[in-house]
């Protein structure tokens, strides 16, 4: 078995979950480069749709993303990694996950509570 | 906060996570119909790419994922839905999750065992 990039035009969907708690952290892409970097490094490395670049997870905030497990799903155009995730926070806003806005009869409710402020890691 | 549609040409990314153990089961795509049928039966529904069409998960081995929950992530274009999965399995080469194959160095590894023999259960 070997992930298959072509389906994604080079890309493939890559799941982010905590090692310890299997909360699902964030969801991102790699291209072979980024694969690559990864299996190397041992820290998840994606590529950024919106910078068109290898993205190091943390270069910026320091919140790494140690990486302990992969699993491709069956048809191999999916990833998951299980990490340790550095600074306990994976979202850009600072919630722990990514997906901290559940769904209600309303509409979508923010869920979960900050582990950092946003503008102190990227003094923006 | 809405969902976001369009960078997927209609499509978003679905994780799909067991609401007990919160193993991820699988990654499948929504379009706004299959999103709606999900909201409505509380039933996991798809679009099936390969198909190009609605796919109700179950429909076909019986075995459904009746959604507990549902979160948007930070941006808006990925869904993870926390279910109960009838028969145990999502994959549908009868493993309990797509995931099923452990990256090791010698390349991608099986890992967990069949809950069904999918010759018996989609007859072919």
């Amino acid at each position: 078995m070997e992930i298959d990039f072509r389906k994604g035009d080079g890309l493939i969907p890559v799941i982010v979950q905590d090692a310890s708690t299997n909360e699902v952290l964030m969801m991102a892409y790699m291209n072979q480069e980024a694969w690559k970097e990864t299996v190397r490094t041992k820290k998840a490395c994606f590529w950024s749709r919106s910078r068109g670049k290898l993205w190091l997870k943390g270069e910026t905030s320091g919140h790494f993303q140690e990486v302990k497990e992969m699993f491709l799903d069956c048809d191999g155009d999916t990833l998951l990694l299980k990490v340790d995730q550095k600074g306990g926070a994976a979202c850009h806003t600072g919630y722990r996950s990514c997906f901290h806005q559940r769904y209600e009869e309303e509409g979508w409710k923010v869920f979960g509570k900050k582990i950092f402020d946003p503008r102190e890691v990227y003094g923006t």
